[in-house]
């Protein structure tokens, strides 16, 4: 930002003037898209990926403008101060380098004057040595048998994008270990897991930067007594992810091995770091995992280098501003026609959330725009059996809709009304956006439908680990290029403290009725002591 | 609406009123939660529910006009001459029965001035049979192995539903049969199940009112064509749940059973009928199926009987209407401090958005206001790592949280900071509800919380199958109360069509092309012929 106040930018202002033309009826996206050459036009293609936003509500002199907002904010400059090391996360003082997680080229990255790639590197190493001696039966639980389940201990950023990227590669686990989330703190989290896990073949995999975050240390403790009881050696079955020098990463609390984070790379941005990549390499293979990486790489690289006007994340971001503070739209929706692909709303929700839900600038002032959005989705179709009808006809929301070309498990091709499975996934595909987009007009008004609902459509060619990678930074990269818009800091997370503080001094006097059970709760506020009188007394 | 529209009603626009004087500083919550009454006033308890709306941003003057505009549009009376068979779903011409689907009373409902009780009876009987003899060995497969597999065909409220209750009752789940479900036309969910299961002890359940649903009549034929490759009897493997003589209740399509679902009860409304009685009595037994109606047959009591004020669906569609016309909130949150009711919010977001995303009135004029709301929503605590930094200090959205007094899985009580995981989770269920409410200023303006955000709190004493019936029955409620308050159709969704047209005509050029490899697409608009040319070509 500079210091420049967004609404005091000559083409922030004449954005906002362009908003209103765009509401005319002639500017209805049936008509725009009468323009025969509109997707040669609003479409790009680079880095693994299609992105065609022929039907979102916008015109040249829209994406004009938006470019020219582009250059003024200086968005690639930005990134690239970024992936340079510069401390960027500026209420923290901390560099965000989580491109430099899947950077495999020779090049320093300097913090402080110290290039961070060897670490990275031999954090790397060590997760291939440690997943492919855990494959070989060379590491092993305390009672010699190979391991066949991990379960990850790990909450938010340690957790939603492992989770999402193993969902995406199940048909690439053939390495006989299934996977598994603690993240709740919830017992039945907890329960449901061990009801479904043998003791003696199972890795636990504790992931917290900090290794004080309550629901994880709540669980490992929970694992670590459930493991104990089992005549188990715990240190045989726990690994980590945690800060160097942690709770996590002290030989007084030995286990099979500790893998580092870094405090320039945040949770939700964590998946190419050893977050992902002791869980995912154990899942489906180092290897993979790599492929992951380069796919990944291969995104920063394009966002480094393509120009802004065929910068996919710039532009997406570009067209998500517009949506979001020109059009007024407060939601968007995340749907891949890809049963596999089911996690990575869940995932994206927390990245974008967490990153821009924010109403301060980065320089402390109070934002005076709207910023951050409301994410959600599910996949297609079955989200057109679900909340599609709202979509048609009810309170309009952006879309994204993902398609992959090529599916995995291509031997099953029985056709019904003459379309394979995968067609017919498609026919909707196609189907959807242009109905959101055209609408039709009918007599009777139940059955009208008011069009002019916007979308992008990203297309893949099939669900490797190199595409599932560029998606990941794809959707990272936009997210932080929404920030630098808006001019917050998209790497911390305030908001979720005074929660935290609240919950500690609710625990606190948990603690002491468990020790005491005549403490009465009577100097608390009647709503939390009604709470938790409630909960003492076993029922209502 | 008798013909009313809501901006002519005087109570409305008293309501519009006093929605700007709670925009004052002075009815911030911070100050109305001051009031030690506040909780004893905006509680209750009612049908094995405790609803506490003590955090919303409501005072008595505006639960007055609620209330007034309750016995104005005439809530209780429209939902009991639902219940008795009035032909609500007027665009339909039909009846809107799921209460007659948990009634176990003996009085008649008259639809048409015809009994259906004594049809609904007889449903129910066949699944308690038919359960029975699966559970028993007497129904099994073609090779005479008993079923351990149960997977589900059908796609939104033929699924979603089911899906919810099963995994909240997964702790009963006792009968040595696991449930799977494929809903999505994605190969990949196919695929996936398949690589699971074994075809010998597989019985899939078909789930279509029409039996025309085009992704479930395609994984049907798949799993036709799968079981029949495996040299098994798919008479044998096959049961349907559908509309009398529809394409599944044909003899010349022989299943192990057929089972009937009728034209008064939608599929976002199924679950307690035998779209979910098949698949939920497979999966925990009949008895437990009983027993969740029977906790849905006591939230409809509860409804019928209890007085406007003390009505837990009325008030809580109050509060709803409130926050989405008065307060201008267009997305709601639900968050169940319970892993076990993860399904939960994708449920209600179908059932809700599907019922209420509409822009006409039930006698087809435009409807002024605007009606529906985005819902979404993931367990607490996860959720609280993931968007509710956004809750915290970005756009507010109101929330229902959800909390569960006895946790199942009572033998992990190993305590971290002085509590076990059950007390962690509840001292953020009872701290975040708080902290959204009141807020908290600091000099530092990124850690400043504003506080004001809205939620309600709603208690279960256990994840028991009465609860689970009693919750599901609470938001079937409250939507069609909604629906009732904007005067709107809830049991239509022809907003769903103008996708399916399009997707036919697609579906034709694709399998065209199947038969006829040369055919071009070059008269399709160039947007749909990019996506067909680029899907048939495998790739960009």
């Amino acid at each position: 930002m500079n210091g420049l106040k967004l609404n005091e930018i000559s083409v922030w202002k004449k954005l906002i003037q362009h908003a209103e033309i765009m509401e005319r009826p002639e500017k209805h996206l049936k008509h725009l898209l009468a323009d025969k050459d509109r997707l040669a036009k609003f479409s790009l293609k680079a880095a693994g990926i299609i992105y065609d936003f022929s039907r979102q509500r916008l015109d040249d002199k829209a994406m004009d403008l938006l470019f020219e907002l582009a250059e003024i904010l200086k968005l690639k400059q930005q990134f690239i101060s970024m992936s340079s090391g510069e401390k960027v996360n500026t209420t923290e003082n901390r560099a965000a380098l989580h491109t430099a997680a899947r950077n495999f080229s020779d090049n320093p990255v300097l913090v402080d004057g110290k290039d961070v790639m060897p670490e990275i590197r031999n954090v790397r190493d060590d997760v291939k040595v440690f997943a492919t001696k855990v494959h070989e039966g060379q590491i092993t639980g305390s009672t010699g048998k190979p391991f066949r389940h991990v379960v990850v201990i790990g909450i938010g950023g340690s957790y939603l994008g492992t989770e999402f990227v193993a969902q995406a590669l199940h048909p690439f686990a053939d390495k006989n270990i299934e996977i598994m989330f603690l993240s709740n703190v919830d017992i039945h989290n907890f329960g449901r897991i061990v009801s479904q896990i043998d003791p003696e073949t199972t890795l636990w995999i504790v992931i917290s930067k900090s290794y004080t975050t309550a629901e994880t240390i709540a669980n490992a403790n929970q694992a670590y007594a459930f493991i104990t009881e089992k005549g188990l050696d715990p240190a045989k079955h726990f690994a980590s992810v945690t800060s160097k020098g942690s709770p996590g990463d002290d030989p007084g609390n030995p286990v099979l091995s500790s893998f580092h984070m870094f405090d320039f790379i945040g949770g939700r941005y964590s998946v190419t770091s050893a977050v992902g990549g002791v869980p995912l390499s154990l899942y489906v293979g180092y290897e993979r995992f790599e492929r992951f990486l380069k796919g990944a790489e291969d995104m920063d690289f394009h966002v480094q280098n393509a120009s802004v006007e065929t910068n996919i994340p710039i532009v997406a971001a570009l067209v998500s501003i517009w949506n979001n503070n020109f059009l007024g739209y407060s939601t968007q929706a995340i749907i891949p026609y890809a049963s596999s692909l089911s996690k990575l709303a869940p995932h994206i929700q927390q990245l974008n959330m967490e990153s821009n839900g924010k109403s301060v600038t980065k320089d402390g002032d109070p934002l005076e725009e709207h910023s951050g959005c409301i994410i959600f989705g599910e996949p297609g179709t079955n989200a057109q059996h679900s909340f599609f009808q709202l979509a048609h006809q009810g309170r309009p929301f952006p879309i994204d809709f993902i398609g992959i070309i090529r599916p995995n498990y291509e031997q099953y091709q029985n056709q019904s009304k003459g379309v394979s499975n995968h067609q017919e996934l498609w026919s909707n595909l196609v189907a959807q956006p242009a109905a959101l987009a055209l609408g039709k007009e009918d007599s009777e008004p139940a059955k009208s439908f008011p069009g002019n609902r916007p979308s992008s459509t990203i297309l893949l060619n099939d669900i490797s680990p190199e595409n599932i990678g560029r998606l990941l930074a794809f959707y990272e990269a936009k997210t932080v290029f929404e920030a630098f818009i808006w001019g917050i800091n998209p790497f911390d997370q305030f908001g979720v403290e005074l929660g935290k503080t609240l919950a500690t001094d609710i625990r606190k006097q948990m603690a002491i009725k468990n020790q005491s059970p005549d403490h009465s709760f009577d100097d608390i506020d009647p709503i939390t002591r009604f709470y938790l009188d409630t909960l003492f007394s076993g029922g209502f």
